[in-house]
């Protein structure tokens, strides 16, 4: 089963190339970015700006292809890709959380932004904490690595 | 900008029509489904397990078309469609954090599982809290709807 997804806009940030990126949104605090929404869809972005986070799903469009076990950034073993958030996946579909700061017209202001400059974006879902928020009791192999993002930047290993 | 994705597998619950569906995962509360991933790709689910929620992306695959402003199920008021989790959007995408039990070979067995029977996925993500959970300042026109999610149902509205 196959379907085609049209890019809905494009992101905006200071991140020009994979190697050096910080890791998640958390690993990218205060880092500002645009999300240029294409003008035909501006009217879909109404009541969006009273919401303080957003979703954003969208294309690692700088990955090519994909190995079913991975070593991630924050790991020196390897795991199953699906156990990873690593961008070389079967479907290259990557999912950020961010803050949202202003709305003026198609222009999305946004923060924590660990997406590359250029990034086509297929959706954007407000982020709702009670269906996205979870206290999670087993965090795998993530486990004490997860709030050391701080300390870890990407390399080409997923170019 | 176009991509094409392949679906990875396909997710069993037992809803076989959208009507009636329960709202978000927290409205489908020990709901039981299980995710069938394509034999190929089983080796792309190793270590997995150690973690006890997962994020699904998956095709609403029987939604067809969108409107840029909807009524969303908990909301009299319409409302762009990037500011809800409607089903009919520019690029039929869904996202649910589900508890994830026991994965047997290529079967993971899944709770809370607010998609419909026969759904098509497109990526299994480990849930990790200091990625995915945020709390937020602001919920837009969700403040004080999204506790009450037992007692809505989805209708036909997004068929």
């Amino acid at each position: 089963m196959e379907i085609l997804f049209k890019s809905i806009g494009v992101v905006h940030t200071p991140f020009t190339s994979p190697e050096g990126m910080p890791i998640q949104p958390a690993g990218a605090a205060g880092v500002k970015g645009t999300v240029e929404v294409n003008v035909d869809l501006v009217e879909g972005l109404s009541d969006l700006e009273g919401f303080s986070h957003i979703i954003l799903i969208y294309h690692f469009h700088r990955s090519q292809g994909f190995n079913l076990t991975v070593t991630p950034f924050l790991d020196t073993k390897a795991h199953g890709v699906f156990a990873t958030r690593a961008p070389r996946r079967p479907n290259p579909i990557g999912l950020s959380v961010v803050k949202l700061g202003a709305v003026k017209g198609n222009i999305l202001e946004i923060e924590d932004a660990d997406l590359l400059d250029g990034t086509p974006l297929f959706d954007i879902k407000p982020y709702i904490p009670a269906f996205d928020s979870y206290i999670t009791e087993k965090c795998g192999w993530m486990k004490n690595r997860e709030n050391d993002l701080q300390n870890f930047r990407a390399d080409d290993r997923f170019k």
